[in-house]
């Protein structure tokens, strides 16, 4: 009976065993992390870590599969253009990995596991787009004007330092690479997590110090010079390398689409809520949102900019103001934010154990590699901490220095839209992660040992 | 520049395009059906029909994939195994389809429209499970027992009547079929939609009525009975046919899964709960019900079930109270409801759509078939009217069988899995769904007719 089952049964079940497997595994990592007084995010992504290297080791098909990621659907897109499998398999792997691979699709479960595996893999891109459009959502235009000249110096300087630390650094250990790769490693060196610091400073309740304003005005601030930093070098490498007439089109083409998407956007969101005032308030504010940040993603792109620019933006200019014709804002049972929070909350931890499992620590192996990735993870942490002397000799700059310094998921997505693009390899990909790991590991406790001492009164001289 | 765009663009960029294109008529759909005071599910169904029929003849190539539904992911697997493209092709279509399907995929976007099409496929898949578990948490296993005699004996004739007249209608117009696939067709004509009912009944302010009160419990009821006839008949045929033995196996199978399911899914739930208390409500709630949903899902199809009878059983079970580590489960801000629903809201126009796609119209071109499809809409119709007698004199017996009628979204996933579990074709396929279309569609103006002269008081007596 056992084999009938096999072949009738429901093509959803191994999806739901690798994806609900996955998401449990990240749950353990978070819950584990928290346990400890770490962020979640660096328990889902040592989780990754610990998954991918372990069922490597012992042998996994999924695992192999997974840590894999974009390059399968490469073979079989190849491959279903007309190209023969093998060559297809050779074509985008070395010729070991080629084998590898090959062995595992000829197996009882291998297309399966790469139907599993593209599964995964989309739901963590959907995680990525609406984790950006909440982030989005807390950021408000009015505020970013608000946001005072302090932490735009910390910002502004804790974006550049970084940056040209990090492309001296690749520059200088790596100089086979071209400069697009550079560029682009010194660009993932900029982000900044803001809630891995917020997270420290509320534990330490000190929310109204003054540096906890400067940080997260800051941070705020520097997530949108990060996707900016993201626009300008993804699109100088996609349209084929650093000449000024590229720079300046990326630029031309980045203006074009947040112009239209500031100046459209209200337009076209106005008139389809008109539309759709029959529909319940949480259909209406779903439906809306939805195709809003699907539709910002898609032309983000479509122009040559990153989807999660478009996500980002299309958070900044909604707001559960434009609902109007439901009642009293402030009096509407469900914000936007409480029916997408379901879909991110659901996705993001797939895309971090994911990002996790692609690290290969083998590559590792290796005194240059080692070097290299000491190297990145200096120059992030120094390039943070210098961040804090843009601040007023009244704040504790040193506190905003470590304030600024964890990467968290936006150095990662950064990492893995590399990864898409073809720029960064195995080797900087586990460079980088290993970096945010480091970063978002050390924030938290150097915060501590500065602010710890002091009782949020002393913050104010 | 644009060549280059397109070959470096993100992975997820067309998948968001086809995604949220499908979800975009969908709501096309429910909205004109809205405005011609029809149900949501009638618009979106109907939509799919004619986007199928029309992408069809205007010759697009996703709709034309997303026709062929799982096959083309079979011809994947199948290809991916090591057995030649083209031949793949062949094992699974009819030679004019295979040649149709390689030139699609030889064109410029044949591996990423099949891309889109599986994320189609596997998020209406998962839409149908939160479905299922939706309506679960609904129903109560103590308001189950509450349920009347009367709503009993109708729930139980509406289901029988409908299955006798079914299978004998397809053993009379369609004698070269298999007899599992008579017990098939027979068991989806026995399902009951309550939604549409309730709709109609809360539209004529008769939500009150002995009438209303009728309806609603046998539509309870039928989907308890119709869950455990689709177990039994999917399992006889998986298990090879309708021998005493296979019947036997499957009813153990049934009750085993649903015992241990009722009685040790409360133990894993409070001893996980009490695990995961450091976590804020929302999130603990969102990540319990989303595992112990895919569990039973996953467990259901290992017993030879069908996944969406775990994920009813898990909303059976599952309820806010288990939440009470949180305090006062009355007072708790967000219930599991809140927070599945969004997942669920999304994704299920999207099975709705799809399935209509799946219509092939051009099968009807044919007496022989036209006569099956009408002899089934009949027996549909005639076998829910006669469960209205099976009411106490007290009740309109005429209204109570009419606002049976509608099949809606459960004939419609019956459909679906007998597709999947191949015993279902093309043209049986687009014989049920028009069934569902002439039900729904037919169930309101009927109800209103018997019901709307009277006042909601005259139905007491």
């Amino acid at each position: 009976m056992s084999v009938e089952l096999l072949v009738h049964q429901d093509p959803i079940a191994p999806v739901i065993l690798g994806v609900t497997g996955i998401l449990f595994f990240a749950l353990l990592g978070r819950y584990t992390a928290r346990k400890l007084g770490q962020p979640s995010v660096l328990g889902e992504l040592i989780m990754g870590v610990v998954l991918g290297s372990m069922g490597y080791y012992l042998g996994f098909d999924f695992i192999y599969i997974l840590r894999e990621g974009a390059a399968i659907f490469d073979m079989v897109s190849l491959n279903l253009s007309g190209m023969d499998l093998h060559q297809a398999a050779v074509t985008v792997f070395d010729p070991v990995g080629a084998e590898k691979i090959l062995l595992i699709l000829h197996g009882p479960n291998g297309p399966a596991l790469t139907q599993v595996a593209h599964t995964v893999d989309v739901f963590s891109r959907y995680g990525v787009i609406f984790l950006l459009f909440l982030v989005g959502l807390q950021t408000s235009v009015s505020e970013m004007r608000e946001i005072g000249l302090e932490s735009g110096r910390v910002a502004i300087v804790g974006v550049v330092v970084p940056f040209v630390l990090g492309f001296v650094m690749a520059r200088l250990l790596m100089p086979e690479l071209s400069l697009n790769v550079d560029l682009f490693i010194a660009a993932s060196l900029g982000a900044t997590s803001i809630g891995i610091s917020a997270r420290v400073l509320e534990d330490l309740g000190m929310m109204n110090s003054r540096e906890a304003h400067v940080i997260l005005g800051a941070a705020v601030f520097d997530d949108v010079l990060g996707l900016i930093m993201l626009a300008v070098v993804s699109g100088i490498i996609v349209s084929g390398g650093l000449e000024v007439v590229n720079v300046l089109a990326i630029l031309g083409w980045s203006a074009l689409f947040l112009t239209a998407a500031f100046w459209l956007g209200p337009l076209f969101l106005n008139y389809t809520i008109r539309l759709v005032h029959r529909l319940d308030l949480a259909e209406a504010k779903l439906f809306i949102s939805f195709l809003f940040v699907m539709a910002l993603a898609w032309l983000a792109n479509f122009v040559g900019l990153a989807t999660i620019i478009g996500a980002f933006a299309a958070g900044v200019i909604l707001h559960d103001g434009y609902f109007v014709h439901w009642g009293d804002v402030q009096r509407h049972k469900v914000s936007i934010r409480d029916l997408i929070a379901p879909l991110e909350t659901i996705l993001v931890p797939i895309f971090f154990v994911l990002m996790g499992i692609q690290v290969k620590l083998e590559s590792f192996f290796d005194l240059h590699v080692l070097g290299m990735g000491s190297g990145l993870i200096l120059a992030a942490i120094v390039g943070k901490v210098v961040s804090g002397l843009a601040a007023s000799r009244a704040s504790n700059r040193l506190a905003i220095g470590f304030g600024m310094m964890p990467r968290g998921e936006v150095g990662l997505i950064f990492a893995s839209i590399g990864k898409t693009l073809g720029v960064i390899g195995d080797t900087l990909f586990a460079a980088v992660v290993l970096m945010v790991i480091v970063t978002t590991l050390l924030a938290p406790p150097l915060l501590k040992a500065v602010l710890g001492q002091k009782t949020p009164n002393d913050m104010d001289d």
